[in-house]
């Protein structure tokens, strides 16, 4: 192994194409789940683009349950600085970036670790995902079946993020359950609204105005919902669905 | 969740750069372990190039015990096909591209989940690996910390490899424990090559020629080996270390 000085005059930019591009649940960026699995109740619909979607290039992917998505955070800025300052660490404390899973890094890329529900291949290829966090329209550069033989590590350290946020208790206004109670899809924008909610979804910047409504898009709606309680038990609760 | 049609319009070109190269007990293709993690003995040195190059960038890492690659089969063919032979199904048996981890791929992207050893930061940064898969001379375009209460699925059904691949015995000739004897690295190498035969190297294809002599490169040696017993007790014999 050698040390390779002359690495820095080699040739390092390449071309990517996107293979596909996600249609989600989720069409803003606030929202999203900080993580996938997060809110299994997430959908989203990988479309495979010319020439990428010939049938063949997913046989044997109906015999895998979880996949690797490589994408791009396209509608987060090009720019990115060596240091960024993760939610999880209240929005103060700065790190390196490369310790983190912001989607302000170099390159904008992002890999999530999704459940493939469905695979239809009429008309194109579509993978129906769920447990997803990709905002509407991410291009996705690859797909990969997951191993759990060499990829799953539980005891592995992660830092300063080495479990799963806090969840909080999602109520519904009188409101707010009318409006659901009308829905084709009741039940499953319920859980998505509830796993979606219940991580807090605020900038960590702004856990300091209580009073504040805040609107969330989710599918086709506006979730508008505010905090109750105190800091022991605190709570969001959705005062409408727009 | 709508169908946006309109997706294969936009624009899907992304031009990504190289945020470090790998220095790698690999020198080439054939010997890479098929997985990462197959080979623990197996280091590497990724190092930053500038701008990415910030110790700042890797504030964080230190508590960090496994990282996720992302980067480019630079040795691979640009060119890919909808379906490819991977060698647990004995090179003969053709598989959507998506449902593999082949090399042969859209985008030539790579992912590989490795141990971080040590971090230096002095004069440049650089990253001690082990357990990685990768060749030397490889770009990467990102790293990543490992989540495993996001991505440890110990249960996920992995289609055609749910597990690791058999491990063959290895053995020395007594010139190849002269030469084993004379290297300060003796102990990793040893390992090194018992990890690196004992998933069986060859190429699928090759797998009916029991005479040959193959020679697989690992650091700055040629280990030259033949296979010996038949089919049951398959073992890898290390003829000379050069």
């Amino acid at each position: 192994m050698t040390e390779h000085t002359s690495y820095s005059i080699q040739p390092a930019d390449f071309t990517l194409t996107a293979i596909g591009r996600v249609a989600s649940d989720y069409p803003d960026k606030f929202g999203v789940p900080r993580q996938p699995g997060l809110a299994p109740a997430g959908r989203g619909i990988l479309h495979l683009l010319p020439p990428f979607d010939a049938p063949q290039a997913v046989r044997g992917l109906e015999n895998v349950s979880h996949l690797w998505l490589t994408f791009i955070f396209h509608r987060s800025p090009q720019r990115w600085t060596p240091l960024v300052r993760p939610p999880r660490l209240g929005g103060n404390t700065r790190i390196g970036v490369f310790a983190t899973r912001s989607t302000h890094r170099p390159n904008r890329l992002g890999l999530s670790l999704v459940r493939l529900e469905k695979i239809e291949i009429e008309n194109g290829v579509r993978l129906h995902l769920s447990g997803h966090d990709l905002i509407d329209g991410t291009p996705v550069l690859d797909i990969k079946p997951y191993l759990p033989w060499v990829e799953s590590h539980p005891d592995a350290q992660a830092g300063f993020a080495p479990g799963p946020p806090p969840g909080y208790r999602v109520d519904f206004s009188a409101k707010a359950e009318a409006a659901l109670a009308q829905r084709d899809d009741e039940e499953s924008l319920r859980d998505l609204i509830v796993q979606v909610l219940g991580q807090d979804p605020r900038p960590a910047y702004h856990q300091d105005t209580p009073a504040r409504v805040y609107g969330v898009s989710l599918r086709d709606v506006n979730v508008r919902f505010c905090i109750q309680g105190d800091a022991d038990s605190l709570r969001m609760h959705v005062v409408d669905i727009e």
